[in-house]
């Protein structure tokens, strides 16, 4: 099960946190370590701050990008310091843990850590079905970036202790499922033209959070793309027709 | 509330783990650092690790003892990385805190962590009233002092939000009402000759846990103190008759 769990730190700037964040997995018994465009790896003060965690320095899997990190995930909880004006669910660490725990018994599940600085961009938050967010001080609510793996491993540790809701009988969608279906989604809004009148961008936004909260199954992301396909198709019979009857246009 | 919660660093080695642990309070809205002869205090590792919290660090009180760094308050909870086989409870941090967080509606408490390399001393566990562990992986189970100071504020500032237990009508007995209690009690089993069979140490040891769970009020520290006097009082009545009886021993 916690083989099921990858911490996921995108964009870190010091390799110190790097080997204090597997520290703090490794007490709690995490060690899938997932890093994305790191700045500086692997790094001798990334293993001086490990303190005997360096196997799981060893054993870090280094991506080009968000996509290549969540492969096979089907569920991703991810960390935001400020409380957004958007509508995905943010979820305190003991609400989101359960959740992610309950996942971790049969699936790939990922924790996603943004930078020192920033945060995760809103494009990554976008990928993620919970957000996260460690109630701190309103004046000064700067977790470094190893305290709040610590906090959230501690968490998901007594999560995955307690007694886990019983899944469902059906098959969560992976996160490529996902991703494919809202290129697919997208791509479709252009093609019948329902972007022009709207901003790409946001309007797949708030796309991406319905879906987040509804966590799509396989079977369901099949049916939506079918819709798609069939709405795409009926497009193009409909401007085949009309270039018939209107050869001049 | 917050104010009435010290945070106790026994011998701290590394000055970094002073500000690191700053940082974690300060996140938590925690601001009272106490620091036990710190090896390296000020420092600016100390102030680097702070990020912001530095606040902290200027107005931390800086003790010759644990005597000193625990006066005043009547509860104190001190952490542990073994599950010792003393009688003293070792409780969960979700159990713990919340216990913390009632005594300090009214009164100062401490919680205190001891060095990197050892933990505390015996000694500085049997001025507690409780003891805590943060369940950890049982293959690596060395949490950085900083990373337990985090997940410890984490679950005391969960703590204060939540609903608190009211507190008896009772005065709890201040750390130095206990201590001079102690002191009593070690000096009368002295002179009664209790220890001539006994190590007194070990013994002391076992006496400090039963009182730790009693938590002892301060009427019941007079009437036990009470107790001690009247029965040195009776033992020099009964050395002075034996000697008047007996001139020549």
């Amino acid at each position: 099960m916690l083989n099921n769990i990858r911490v996921v730190l995108s964009h870190t700037s010091h390799p110190g946190n790097i080997g204090a964040a597997a520290r703090a997995m490794k007490t709690m018994g995490l060690s899938q370590l997932y890093l994305i465009n790191p700045r500086y790896f692997p790094d001798p003060q990334a293993v001086a701050m490990a303190a005997g965690a360096d196997d799981i320095l060893d054993n870090a899997v280094v991506c080009g990008s968000i996509d290549e990190a969540l492969q096979g995930a089907v569920f991703t909880v991810a960390m935001t310091a400020r409380l957004r004006d958007i509508s995905i669910e943010v979820k305190t660490p003991r609400e989101a843990m359960p959740l992610l725990a309950q996942q971790a018994q049969a699936h790939p599940v990922a924790l996603l850590f943004g930078t020192e600085m920033s945060g995760l961009t809103n494009e990554e938050l976008g990928k993620a079905q919970v957000l996260a967010n460690i109630p701190a001080n309103p004046d000064y609510s700067s977790l470094n970036l190893a305290a709040a793996v610590q906090v959230m491993a501690y968490e998901l540790s007594i999560a995955l202790q307690g007694e886990l809701p019983v899944l469902d009988a059906v098959t969560p969608a992976s996160y490529e499922q996902v991703e494919g279906y809202f290129s697919h989604l997208e791509k479709t809004l252009f093609e019948i033209g329902f972007f022009t009148t709207q901003k790409p961008a946001r309007l797949m936004q708030r796309l991406r959070r319905l879906y987040a909260r509804a966590r799509l199954e396989t079977e369901e992301v099949n049916i939506l793309r079918g819709i798609l396909s069939v709405t795409t198709e009926y497009n193009s019979r409909l401007r085949k027709r009309y270039q018939e009857e209107h050869p001049h246009v």
